[in-house]
Parts: C-alpha cells; sequence; structure tokens
C-alpha cells in the first residue's frame, strides 16, 4: 500500500498533550499510515521527564528540546511545551532550519503568531495549530477550509473548558463560584491559580485566532477585551433563568462597518440556543457565514486524547503538502497577504463601541419614583427596556431591580450605570451582563 | 497578490444550488481569490432554463451539460443537476476527459460512487462532494481530515431537514404526520412526492457516505436499513416525551467487532443530547473517534447557498489541490486502497444482528396477567425492561403499555413481537422504537 517516504516527527514536551500524542501516533499508527499514503513516524521525543502513559521503548529520547529542532532527520516539529518565550525560540529555530511545526500552544500563537508566520512563509515551510483552539474539534479547518466560500460575519464560542464546568455547576446545583472553582481544582478542572482560565485569557487567545482566520486580519491579543466569570453569583444565575436565559463565558467576534469585535464576557444566551446546551467541560463554536448561515462545531476543548485527536489532524495535513509549493498551500489565517496590508484591514473595535443587549440588575430602595428614575437616566442614553421585573418588598426596604435591555452602544450602558449608580436611590454597585443576541437566522 | 493561472470552473444544472454555487462564487470572489491565492472563474455554465435569481450577462451559457465536459479550456465539472444515470454518465465523461469534479449529488456518490472514484483513480483527478451529505456543514472535511487521527466507532446524525422539520412540528405542536408533511409541502421544504425524504432513503445515501469514509470501507448503500417516519404518531412523541426523550429521524453508523451497523429508522434520544435539540430543517451528525470523543456538526442541511458554501470550500480544495500529485492527495474514501481491498473490508451487518434499546407500544386488553404475559415474552427472548407504564382503565378495556428495553438483538425483538402480537389480550400491532444508546462518554 505505501510507496512514499515515512514523514519523520519529533515531539518537544510530553507532558498531558504530548503524552496523549504520542500514544495516538502509536495506537493509531496503521490507519495513520493508509490516511496520510505514508507512515508518521516518532523520530525522537524531547521531554524533562518520564509520561507513565507511555512506553518509549525503542524511542530515542533526549532532554534537551533543541536537540529536536536541529536533528536533521526530523521533517516536523511538534511544540507541546506551552509557554511563551521558549516556545517561540524553539519554533522560529525550528523554522529557520526549514523544518514544519506543529503546535498546540495558543498563547504561543495568539502573542507571537504574526511573526511566526511572517517567518514560516520566508522559509515556506507549514505552521499547523489546529489543537490551539477548542482541543479536538476542527474548528480551524471548518472555518479556514469547509467555511472558505464565505464571508463571516460573527462567531461565538464556549472556547474554555474550566469556565464552562464552573458555570454549569453553579446554574445546576446552585452553588457559589467559589465553591465550585475548588472543586474543579480538586478533579483536576482548574488550575492551582485559575486566573488563566476564569479571567478569560485563555479565552482571548482562541478568540484572536478565529477572529483572524474568520476576518482575514492579523492576530491582535493585544486589542481583545476580556472579562472573567468570578463576580458571577448564583442570583444573576437564577434571574437570567427566570427570564429564558443561560449564563456562557463566550468569546465573540463580529464583523460590523465600523470593525471588529473581539471580546470574551460572560453572556446571557437564549435558552433554546444550542450554545446554552454546551454543559461541563465541552467546548462549542457557532459561526456565522453569509452563504451557509449560522454552524456550530462541539466537542472536547482539552485533554490528552482530545487535543492529540487535533495534532495528528494537522500532522497529516502536512504529511499530504509538504511537497506542495508553498504558493499553493492553505495560508496560515486563510488569506493570503494579510500581515503585509495589515494596514488596510478592518480594526478591533474598543470596547467602547461595540453594541449589544443588555441584563442589569441593581439593588435599590422600595419608594415612590424610584423605577421613573431609573427609567429616565436609561432613557436619556437611548436605552429601552425590553424586560423589567422588580420583586416586591416592604417599602423603605432594598429589592432587586432585574432589567433586559435593547440593543445599544456600550459607552451609552457605561454612562447610565455610572448615573444609576450616583442615584441616592440605588445601593452598591450595578451588575451588567451582555446579551447574545447575533443573528441565527441568515 | 494573485499570481497564479485562474481555475476555470464549469457549472452544469442552474437549478436551486446551481444558482446558489454561482452567485457565492460571484459575490464573494475577491475574498476566495484571497484564499486559493488564484482566482476561481465560471467559464462555462449549461442550464436548461434561466434561474430568475442569477445574472447571467457576460457568462458563457450553453444549454448542452456534455459541451462543458467536452470543453478544454475547463478545469473543474460542477455536477449539480442531481439524478442517477444522466449525471453518472456526465461524471465519468468529464473524468474521462482529465477534468476535476465536484457534486452536490448524494444519490450518485451513494450508488456509483464505488466505480466513479475507480475511474478518477486511475486518470488521477479529484472527485469532491462535501455538499453531498448536510448541505453546508463541513462534515466530510471534519471527518476525512480534522478527525483524521482518530479510530471512528460511530456516527449518528439528523441528516434530512424535511423529516426533521416534520418530526419537530409534529412534537411542538402535538399534530399528525398528514398534516404537518401537508404544511411542509406547502411551504417548499416538503416535495410532491415525499417519498424520498420521510422514508429515510436520501438519509441513507448520506448515511452510506458518511459510514464509508469513517471506517474505510467501499460505498455499500444497497446494504442500509431504511425506516421512514410515515407511521410515527403523535402519541408516541407525547409518551417519549413523558419518559424524558424526542424522537429524531436518525442515520446511525456503528462499528461492532461483527461489522458495520448502516441504518436509518426513527429513533428516541434522550432529551438533554444536543441531537434531541436540532429542530426545524437544520441538520446535525455527532461523531465518536477513540482519541477526541463525541463531537457535533451542526448547520443547515439544503438550500441554495448552504449547499454552495460546500461546493466552494471544494473548489478552493481543487484549486490548491490540482497541482499536487494524486498519491498526495486525500483519499476520496479517507483511507487509500479501499476499493481494492473490499475483500479485507468489515461487512455490513444485517439489521437482524444489530443490538439496541427498543422502545414498545402495545394496546392490550386490561385484564389479569396480561402484564405477567407480556413480561414473560420478552424475558424468553432475553429481553429485560429497564420501564414499564400502564395507563389505569376499566378493566376489560384496551390500554396502552408502554416499555423501554434494555439492549437486546434485533432477532429477538423481532420474535418477541412476533409472540406478543399473537396474544389474545394484545390488538393490532405492536409499535417499535429505536432507542439511540450510543456511548456519549468515550
Amino acid at each position: 500500500m505505501t510507496t512514499l517516504e515515512p514523514v519523520k516527527v519529533g515531539i518537544c514536551g510530553l507532558g498531558t498533550v504530548g503524552g496523549g500524542t504520542f500514544n495516538v501516533l502509536t495506537r493509531n499508527a496503521d490507519d495513520i499510515a493508509r490516511r496520510a499514503g505514508r507512515p508518521i513516524v516518532i523520530q525522537q521525543v524531547a521531554a524533562r521527564r518520564d509520561n507513565p502513559a507511555c512506553d518509549l521503548a525503542g524511542i530515542n529520547v533526549t532532554n534537551d528540546i533543541f536537540e529536536v529542532v536541529r536533528n536533521p532527520d526530523i521533517d516536523v516539529v511538534v511544540e507541546l511545551i506551552g509557554g511563551y518565550d521558549t516556545a517561540r525560540e524553539l519554533v522560529l529555530e525550528a523554522i529557520s532550519n526549514g523544518k514544519h511545526v506543529v503546535t498546540a500552544n495558543k498563547a504561543l500563537i495568539a502573542v507571537h503568531g504574526n511573526e511566526i508566520f511572517q517567518a514560516a512563509a520566508e522559509k515556506g515551510v507549514m505552521v499547523a495549530f489546529e489543537a490551539a483552539v477548542a482541543g479536538g474539534i476542527p474548528v480551524i479547518k471548518s472555518l479556514r477550509e469547509g467555511l472558505g466560500g464565505n464571508r463571516i460575519q460573527w462567531l461565538a464560542g464556549i472556547i474554555n473548558g474550566t469556565g464552562n464546568y464552573i458555570l454549569t455547576h453553579m446554574r445546576d446545583e446552585g452553588r457559589d463560584f467559589n465553591d465550585v472553582l475548588a472543586e474543579a481544582q480538586a478533579l483536576g478542572y482548574a488550575e492551582a491559580d485559575p486566573t488563566f482560565d476564569v479571567e478569560g485569557i485563555d479565552a482571548a487567545h482562541k478568540l484572536t485566532i478565529l477572529a483572524s482566520i474568520a476576518y482575514g486580519v492579523p492576530l491582535q491579543f493585544e486589542k481583545a477585551y476580556t472579562e472573567g466569570i468570578s463576580r458571577i453569583t448564583s442570583e444573576d444565575i437564577e434571574q437570567a433563568d427566570n427570564l429564558g436565559y443561560v449564563i456562557k463565558h463566550l468569546g465573540i467576534s463580529c464583523r460590523t462597518d465600523e470593525g471588529i469585535e473581539l471580546r470574551v464576557h460572560p453572556t446571557l444566551i437564549p435558552k433554546q440556543r444550542l450554545l446554552a446546551n454546551v454543559h461541563g467541560v465541552k467546548n462549542a463554536i457557532e459561526i456565522m457565514g453569509d452563504a451557509v448561515g449560522p454552524t456550530l462545531y462541539y466537542g472536547a476543548g482539552a485533554g490528552a486524547e482530545p487535543t492529540a485527536s487535533a495534532v495528528v489532524a494537522d500532522l497529516l495535513d502536512v504529511a499530504r503538502d509538504m511537497v506542495t509549493e508553498h504558493k499553493y498551500r492553505t495560508p496560515y489565517l486563510a488569506f493570503s497577504g494579510i500581515i503585509e496590508q495589515s494596514d488596510q484591514a478592518p480594526q478591533v473595535l474598543p470596547m467602547e463601541n461595540i453594541v449589544t443587549a443588555y441584563y442589569l440588575r441593581l439593588m435599590a430602595v422600595d419608594r415612590p419614583g424610584v423605577l421613573a428614575r431609573v427609567a429616565t437616566i436609561l432613557s436619556e442614553q437611548g436605552i429601552s427596556i425590553e424586560a423589567l421585573t422588580q420583586k416586591e418588598a416592604t417599602e423603605g426596604e432594598l429589592v432587586p431591580i432585574i432589567m433586559l435591555t435593547h440593543r445599544t452602544r456600550e459607552s451609552s450602558m457605561n454612562e447610565a450605570i455610572r448615573q444609576l449608580e450616583s442615584l441616592a436611590d440605588v445601593a452598591g454597585s450595578v451588575t451588567r451582563i451582555r446579551v447574545e443576541n447575533l443573528d441565527d437566522n441568515a
């Protein structure tokens, strides 16, 4: 069957994803060779320590990752060490040595991707990163190739499993954020320092990558708006439920006439939407194209073998395209000439300029005229109210007022909230959660 | 930017999908050229009549589809005429003339695919058919490339929009099959002769294609089991709802030690599953891989531009790979050497040999001992009951007995039903609907 030379792979890093990749490549080697038309063999592995899940008998193992990128017998370097600086140095040296690169490193691509793609283009090598976004879900391939006939209008995704695990359990069990976070940490779903996940940085890395591929613009992680879920209360989850919504931590990118929205924040989603029904550590991304309409991609966003699944898919692409002239390959960010023409690309919108609907919750003294004052402030900012509920209370007591607004500009909402918080009748700060109201009916 | 020669396309058929393809290629031409690195131009269109949705000014139009496949200026023939015989002849002649082929024709691929791929392999040309399954959802690409590292274990999908539209409205509005079918016909969602859609033939075509790609076996449409939705009653939908299930028309293919299951039939799905929440004309396919676990792909399964989205994605693949040697291209059915080695491939299981859980509804006279007789028959066939409900009634009246069984072999269930229907206490025939109980937790 197989008549072509094997593709020789060097794996840098043998942690969770490295171990998974090693095992999938080994276990499914025969099927993979039948798919690629040639074997994909592990030529060398660089690891600082053993991974007990992997049987390394007969494998060339080094503890120096740079040995792999300098190994003349290696065609493709698989970077699975994570982090920024060393990974950047490793990948750039691999490229400089003419090797193709496969990486699962979202931080590296989101932050150093423009530089890496520029270097790779000059050397004519591939850099593949399906595993960097949403683990095993083939969303990069779907967006970059499968939807290639479309002008992408927006995308919205649950792209951090830790955050979704926490929100799912807060909702199902009526528990508090800190309580569920502690459980997630005990189960290994959250890191000891959970900032990266729960504050939305990890999701913003992934969103940055998706948006660049969707619209053909350079990576601009530094312009992403990021808001975490640590201030979401079980009260807000319950109120959202009463209104027919579920709160999810979404990454949203929308192409508007003014520019590109790039934002990660807690979001109310109508219950009947598929995204609202994605639970636990699972990920899902909804993508709207002008021809196809809404599509959705769901699966495991992390974990050893789900992520390995994406790494191996990239290796299959490399195996097929390594003989192809570079100009015929799919561009890294879907469109050719992105970085060279970045001055002509649409700009990322400042958060003040986005337009969305809002959920607001404020605690007000239940006395005559309060609602009128609240409504006047919103009205003066051009914000119209879609729904309002106020619990009954004894006059003079604090009572929550819950509102859903129609779409308005964030800057108007900021000003309205400033004024609401300065009202004598309003206690504490106003809770504001954006509502996902992207058009699902193209 | 663009330095490569344009790719010259001939479109055969300018109906719904042909018109959509023409319009998407025209409207998004600049973006498509930036993606492909070269323009994709419509060199000729063959149509028996005008499509008022298309502006054909300046286009070379013929009414002879065979002129397109003989046109020496055309690189890629896009077959959008549908049907079996003429489409087969057209595609085989295009291949014989050394042209690549893109088709949306599921019937053609499911029935004549083995012959077509064999001919194309001999000529070294591509035959792409993303649009043949689930319209705009890039599920062929995801299964064949994105999940290429996996051993696929099963897949299950809502792959006929007409059937899903009917079942959705039957459930939401408590209406009967014939009533909703008439409405779907009036709205253009169902054909005047709905057999192809509601009896599952269209879904079986698509399932056949998906299964071949999933497991690397030849296309075997003639071995697919097909059961339609025309006998589903609103009573069964309501009973399923009470038990926590939704009835969907699923195509299911599962790889077992004994062979490959290939079956289309109404199916009970637990309400919380994403597949149960796919409504109206939308499609979704869940795919289980050994590395990635469950993944799901959702979107529009039909319509002019959703299907065009898939056709254009295939054209982009052809544009990139037409310079590549054939042996480096992704095999038509994911694995190389499938048709040549078909004697070694796993066989499609006869329906009698599948193993699944069941929902049963029977009308029995409410008299002492009936339940015991029913339970004895099931027990003697080795079938265990998971749940049983019997409505209260006056003794001697007919009353429905509803049961959910654990997994059992179809042949045992056939025998049990034969015996149940021969009981004097049981009136009429036993309704049997299979329950989707594929493992979602790999």
